[in-house]
């Protein structure tokens, strides 16, 4: 996704530090990727783990992030994690103001 | 951080896939994280890396971003960063419009 005239978007930034008992994460981890994409207003997703996980997700509209909070499975999805997966999590709601990108294959 | 009635914050958002040679990247980045946090206005840095690396640091204000990309060090980092650790990266200045925390310590 980038900027353009027309349209801003917005980052969703999920920081986590997993629990000890991540049985049954990866598999609801990628399922909710897959059902993000079906959303409307998705635009992307990024993800990276150390010890630390960043999950970026990436939205046209403040409204589609309320959309997607609130989609059913991924309620369930949010409550089990709270339950069992993480010890803590931060979400931020960004509104992305300007961006630039370098790539060498350009 | 976090967010008060009296003080936005911005988060800027550092996506990047590393080229082969990683040879110096680092103690570069250990060095300029060491940087970062005597700059003015800056709040905190957070980074996991699997392919994808995600660094996001977190600033006062937008002048504050501003004199952190211009700082002279910074600026041979981010020099020696294009010809030769990173393949490509996107960098998004974002307004954290709001946010929230789950800590089971809590």
């Amino acid at each position: 996704m980038e900027l353009t005239e027309d349209q801003s978007y917005y980052a969703v930034i999920f920081t986590s530090i997993q629990a000890e008992n991540t049985s049954g994460y990866a598999e609801m981890a990628s399922k909710m990727e897959t059902l993000a994409q079906e959303q409307p207003g998705y635009l992307g997703m990024e993800h990276a783990r150390s010890e630390l996980g960043i999950t970026i997700s990436y939205w046209k509209t403040e409204a589609a992030i309320a959309g997607w909070k609130n989609q059913v499975d991924h309620l369930v999805a949010q409550k089990t994690g709270k339950a069992k997966w993480y010890s803590k999590y931060s979400v931020r709601v960004c509104k992305v103001e300007r961006e630039y990108h370098f790539n060498t294959e350009n």
